[in-house]
């Protein structure tokens, strides 16, 4: 039995993995995992995820080179979502050049952005 | 347009909604909203989840007193996850009477438990 089987994939294959900085408990993102990327996080000690819209592995930060390095890896009582606690390189895991994803706060019945913008994608993506 | 009309529900009508603890920033666990469960879940100020298992509406905390004050919520950029930052009644989140559901921790490629049970689930749930 390896970890990989502890695992309740859904009907895809897929677990949900939560990134959450180490030191400040930010919570950075959600991406998911199919078994390969998790045990490629696990060897590598890096965020690797499976991107459901490109359908094929995404070493997180190869492209903006915001790699996210693993400090521990939990699971949940269900079996089926993990946290990562990680070193976010850069200070940034969003795509939209923000710290965290989750940059938008309900406020009088609407998502209000309330992060800066660190570093503007087209800087990150070239 | 409502803010339910911003979100990305996936195939089933649901999105996955991270519950952290507001004061701590621990991650206390992970679980479903359809559109009925977040709008319950605005209006009365508590987490109000889809049971996928069950099939309906689960007011967390309606058996075992375990409820979550929600202080903030926040979509991410996909518009496919939200954030809620609650005050967890009775400390503990987690069916097995643990404070988080992310008890356990990969170790030597073994998850291992490492959070103490603060409460029988015999006592929670009568």
């Amino acid at each position: 039995m390896s970890y990989l089987d502890d695992i309740a994939w859904n009907s895809d294959g897929l677990v949900p993995a939560i990134a959450q900085d180490a030191v400040t408990g930010r919570i950075l993102m959600m991406a998911w995992m199919n078994p390969e990327a998790l045990q490629l996080s696990v060897e590598e000690k890096r965020a690797v995820y499976w991107s459901r819209s490109r359908q094929k592995l995404w070493r997180k930060g190869e492209e903006s080179g915001h790699v996210q390095l693993i400090k521990e890896l939990r699971l949940d009582c269900d079996n089926d979502v993990i946290v990562l606690q990680i070193e976010q390189l850069g200070g940034i895991a969003c795509h939209t050049g923000r710290e965290s994803c989750f940059y938008r706060v309900l406020e009088d019945e609407q998502w209000r952005s309330v992060d800066p913008v660190i570093k503007d994608p087209k800087d990150i993506y070239r």
